[in-house]
């Protein structure tokens, strides 16, 4: 099988920053006309330095935090592993084949090479085609935990039921990959042909993920946290290919990461780096990972989401990120 | 016309409280068969010492309070009046008589008759009759934000641009309308019939407005808010029907509203009446008109959610609360 698309890129890696610093460019990767933007001004609120056809704007754009990030500490992010349950039962089989679907269409699709895919160590990716797989992978993470929490109001409303407070946090999921969504948009704009695919791809997975959910929510839990296995495997081999030289414009120490990534994830001075960033994006991940297999393991009507703390607030993320299994319910129920 | 239904009423009206206080049972009204629950327990989450069959729970039902209110300071509450934006553009139309559909359709359904609906002063509703009616209401008003809510998102991931801060707000809202419904339904349990009348109509409502709000969302605020001036009608005309007398059971001072009340708007002591709570919730549905009055004057795409505060926190209510007519965009863009 040979990769969908011949790759073209043009676009400075380095988005709009305060602090001045190298520029680095990218050419070793072809996208077909409209795959990636060249000139046209993505959204209102991105300023766009390196578009000299854009009026400057004055004001930086405005990150409105909806949901502060809690923060990691490194205790958890160092030790985020990728791991895999083992689908058991007749449902678990079901979201695990679903998810190697879901896989195999994402290499497809953003262009990833058999060779890249099948040996990552003789074949590392390039920044761009990160970007890109990044880019794809988010806007269409950002859809369960927003399918979720509105199956979970319309029930609470309509059957008359408390909820049992699992909708804030999955509410929350969908707002953090939202977060990694735009992250990523800093550094990379993507153009029409992978804008008309991801809408493609919304259309279909919002609708599908929607109706599967009013049918069987655990099962989509499941699938969900075989994806953000998925993820986490992602994430790890990128910082893998990081560590070993071959992303450079990342590794080098003039790379500025965007400063929404800095607000929203609270990172602290001299720990700014497009390393520490694929950290705390991985450790997201993990603990995504961690809600939805155990939730995928509860009694969906009526028990407690065991990731609220008592007074409603959250600091549940290292808990989750530190279950790549997610609780079994037994377990719970005993505490 | 002549109503619906005759109207029967057989469950105490008075819910689980730790404190001992004087039992209140309604017997006015007769709703048919399935209208209003005798005996079976309506969800797993509530205790119910009245109904003798069922066994009792050890602890009391847990609120997780997801979004804390704020609170209202007395200045506010008291000073909401009812109001109405007079329709103007070709959509303001179209949102207005849509709204006086609704309102026709709900007086239908929850049985109110022609002379209570033409001749208020002289034909007050029962307590029963203002739950039958909350309940519907608040079941269906928990719709349009979530649904508001989620397309935003999905706007974002989609389009690869910023929400401009929309998406709180509105979620909010529709965990408001949430708390609200959730509030009465400690005060009355729903039969079948009542259960099965909201199922259809969160069905057809939820995907009706699903549709609007993609094709134009402006419409869709200016009918939310043109539904929220009625919910400000609803909950003043009840407010006047116990100031004058005719809701003893409220207006007696043994009458102990639902705990999880006194939690979610951290009602203080001595100020925890059925009339506090109701002016609590005029309250919202006032801050809500204001809101969506405003946002459905706003340049969708590009306009900032001027209800957010810079570190993204509430306090906004208070601003939405006092603009009956929502805040013209002219004014906005001047400050
Ligand atoms: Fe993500
Ligand atoms: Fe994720
Ligand atoms: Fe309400
Ligand atoms: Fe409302």
């Amino acid at each position: 099988m040979v990769s969908l698309f011949t790759i073209r890129f043009g676009f400075p890696l380095r988005p709009n920053f305060a602090v001045s610093g190298p520029t680095f460019r990218s050419s070793q990767l072809r996208f077909p006309r409209g795959f990636s933007r060249q000139s046209a001004l993505l959204s209102g609120t991105h300023s766009d330095t390196n578009a000299p056809d854009q009026p400057k704007r004055a004001t930086q754009p405005t990150l409105h935090v909806t949901w502060p990030h809690n923060g990691w500490e490194d205790s958890v992010v160092l030790h985020v592993v990728p791991s895999h349950r083992k689908p058991v039962t007749a449902g678990d089989h079901v979201a695990w084949r679903l998810t190697k679907l879901c896989r195999w269409a994402m290499d497809l699709v953003t262009g990833m090479k058999p060779k890249q895919r099948d040996n990552p160590a003789a074949s590392p990716l390039t920044e761009t085609q990160w970007l890109v797989r990044f880019i794809f992978l988010e806007s269409i993470a950002g859809v369960p935990g927003m399918v979720a929490g509105t199956v979970r109001h319309l029930h609470s409303i309509r059957r008359f039921k408390h909820d049992q407070g699992w909708i804030k946090t999955l509410l929350e999921e969908s707002y953090n990959e939202r977060m990694h969504l735009l992250t990523f948009l800093e550094m990379y704009k993507p153009g029409w042909m992978m804008k008309l695919m991801v809408f493609a791809a919304q259309g279909i997975f919002y609708n599908t993920m929607f109706i599967s959910y009013l049918v069987s929510p655990g099962i989509c839990h499941r699938f969900v946290g075989y994806l953000e296995e998925e993820a986490v495997h992602t994430y790890t081999r990128c910082l893998l290919e990081l560590d070993s030289g071959s992303l450079p414009q990342w590794a080098s120490p003039g790379f500025e990461i965007p400063s929404i990534a800095i607000k929203y994830w609270n990172m602290r001075e001299g720990r700014r780096t497009m390393r520490d960033l694929l950290l705390y994006i991985r450790a997201d991940e993990a603990s995504h990972r961690g809600v939805n297999h155990t939730l995928g393991n509860l009694d969906q009507a009526s028990d407690p989401n065991p990731f609220l703390k008592k007074d409603g607030q959250a600091g549940h993320m290292h808990a989750a990120a530190a279950s790549p299994q997610g609780l079994e319910r037994r377990g719970l129920s005993n505490s």
